[in-house]
Formats: structure tokens, sequence, C-alpha cells
């Protein structure tokens, strides 16, 4: 009988990327895996069953794989965040803080209408500016986020709390201590 | 009895990005519709019904949102195929021709095993440049090519017939005339 290996099992850690002293979580190896990336799309889906949900929004650009499967999974449409100057139509913007300097992102401004029900995916949560950045663009737009799915959370980062402290619903796969 | 719109009825055009000229053919709008992504996805994997695909590659990044749903409905593992410095394991590279100037792709250099059939897809194909490194990176490490799939082709541009020129399968859904 084979072994049902989990999530967090598919994921492998490169040191020093993209920088020295941080550990990387490289869930590309998951997603390369067709067990790994078929039980990571399913499980972040498990907390939504039942729920009604208009859209799935993905952040650039891991998010893009995770919320292309789901959105599809569900039968739903799928809009991306990007970072500026990637979307051809009229956006609005979100700037938030890097560990150096700043980062701006970016919806389209009719691509949510107001009232739609949202899943905010994305493969990592660590310190949640991006996140937090994206739920402001999906909040703006009159969406109603139903809740934030990630594949992995580094607790020590801090970004559930804010998220939480938002008012949303986080459901995570798996979590690693240290940055 | 509702109306059934095509893939191209979908997306809509914009001028002038990114920069003017341009006729920028924007599949966001297709992928926010719940119809529209999900005749987008299955129109893309007819022709490889029955066919055996091992792993779905898609392109930087709006290939991501196609490939992470085919390689779902698939039940597949997805590679990315990034630019240059976004991915943290060991990787190959291949430049190619920009406009002005050129760029680089990457793979990481574990994702496909020697044999193993992939199925490329992107969103658009004009000049076929970017689908073209993808391809020398996915034959360099072994993998098979059953098919190159994309939503749009631009058939003015050339890409086709230097993706045929390859020994290349091109799959799409629709075609523009002009840039």
């Amino acid at each position: 009988m084979p072994v049902l290996r989990t999530v967090k099992d598919y994921i492998r850690t490169i040191v020093d990327f993209p920088h020295e002293g941080i550990l990387f979580r490289d869930v590309t190896t998951l997603f390369a895996d067709p067990r790994g990336f078929r039980m990571a799309i399913d499980q972040m889906l498990h907390p939504y069953a039942g729920e009604q949900i208009d859209k799935v929004v993905g952040l650039e650009a891991r998010g893009f794989i995770l919320g292309g499967a789901i959105a599809h999974q569900l039968s739903l449409g799928f809009v991306p965040i990007r970072k500026k100057g990637k979307l051809p139509g009229a956006v609005i913007s979100e700037d938030y803080q890097l560990e150096y300097g700043e980062a701006i992102v970016e919806i389209h401004d009719d691509a949510i209408q107001p009232g739609e029900k949202i899943l905010l995916v994305d493969d990592l949560l660590a310190t949640g500016g991006t996140a937090q950045a994206g739920i402001r663009l999906i909040e703006r737009l009159g969406g109603e986020i139903m809740g934030c799915a990630f594949i992995v959370d580094l607790p020590e980062l801090g970004g559930r709390q804010k998220l939480e402290a938002m008012g949303m619903d986080v459901h995570v796969l798996c979590e690693y201590e240290g940055a």
C-alpha cells in the first residue's frame, strides 16, 4: 500500500535564497508532483465546501498556479492581482512595505462586482504585506472575502494575525517555525 | 436558452498597451468569467484526450493560471518556466530576442525527468520567442513535448511556423489578424 505523504513532505527548503540567511520554502517540488499538487489544491478547498464563492483571486506569481487550479475545480472565474504595470486595463493600486522600500500591486477596476464573494489564494503567508494589499484592493471594489487560503504559514512573521485583525478567515496547510 | 459565446467573445482588446500602436489581446476578461474560463481550459485539452501526458509546463505569468488549471484537471504535476532569478533551486537557462534587447527564462534542472511527456501552455503565441526558449529548456532536460497549447495566435507574427519548424504540434483556440 502506498504511503500517503503530507503536503509538507513535498516542499523543499533552499538555503540562502533569495539572500543569505533565508530558508526559502520552495513549493515548486510540491506543484511538480501529481499527488502533491492534487492534495494541495483539494486541501485548500476543504473549508469552503458548501460555501457560496463567486470568484477566485490569486496573487502574482505562484498564486496564479493555485488560483487557476482552484477556479477551474469550482467552475469559477479567476482574477489576478499583479505587480505594477502588468495589467493592460484600468486598475486600482495599493502599496505595501518590503524589507527595503515598497512595492505596488494592482487589480483591474472592473474585475470584481460589488457583493461578489471572493476566495483569495497564494502559496505562502509571511509578513502578510502582499495579502493585506490584495485584501484592500478586493474590498475597495466591493468584494466580500470569504477566506484567504495559503499552503505555507511562517507564524513567527505575524502575517496571520494581521489578516485576522482585518476580519479575515485564514486557512493554511502547514507551518514552518523560523523565518 | 442561453447563447453560447465563443472563447474569443470574452477576450477584450486594449489599444496602445504596453506601448503606442499595439492592440493588446487581454485574456483577463476571459479568465474572470466562469463560462469563459471553463471553456478555455476544456478546449485547450480536447486534442490531448486519450494521450499520455506526464507533466504540464506553463510560461510565466499568465501561463501559470492556465497550467495550474490544466494540471489539476488531468491530476498531473505542474512545472513553471520563469524569468531569470525567480526560481530558488539549481536551474538551466535559455535566452531569446525581444523587440529591444533580450530576455532569459529558466527551469529547475530537476523539474523534468528524461522521457517525460510534456504539455506546454501559455495564453498567447506572437513571435514565439518565449515558447521557443521554453521548448529548448524542456528538451535539454530530456522531456518529450506532446503539444504546445495557446488561447490566442497572432498568425502575422509567425510564431506558429517557428514552433512547427521545431517539430511541435501547436494548438490554438482563436486567431487575430494584425499584431
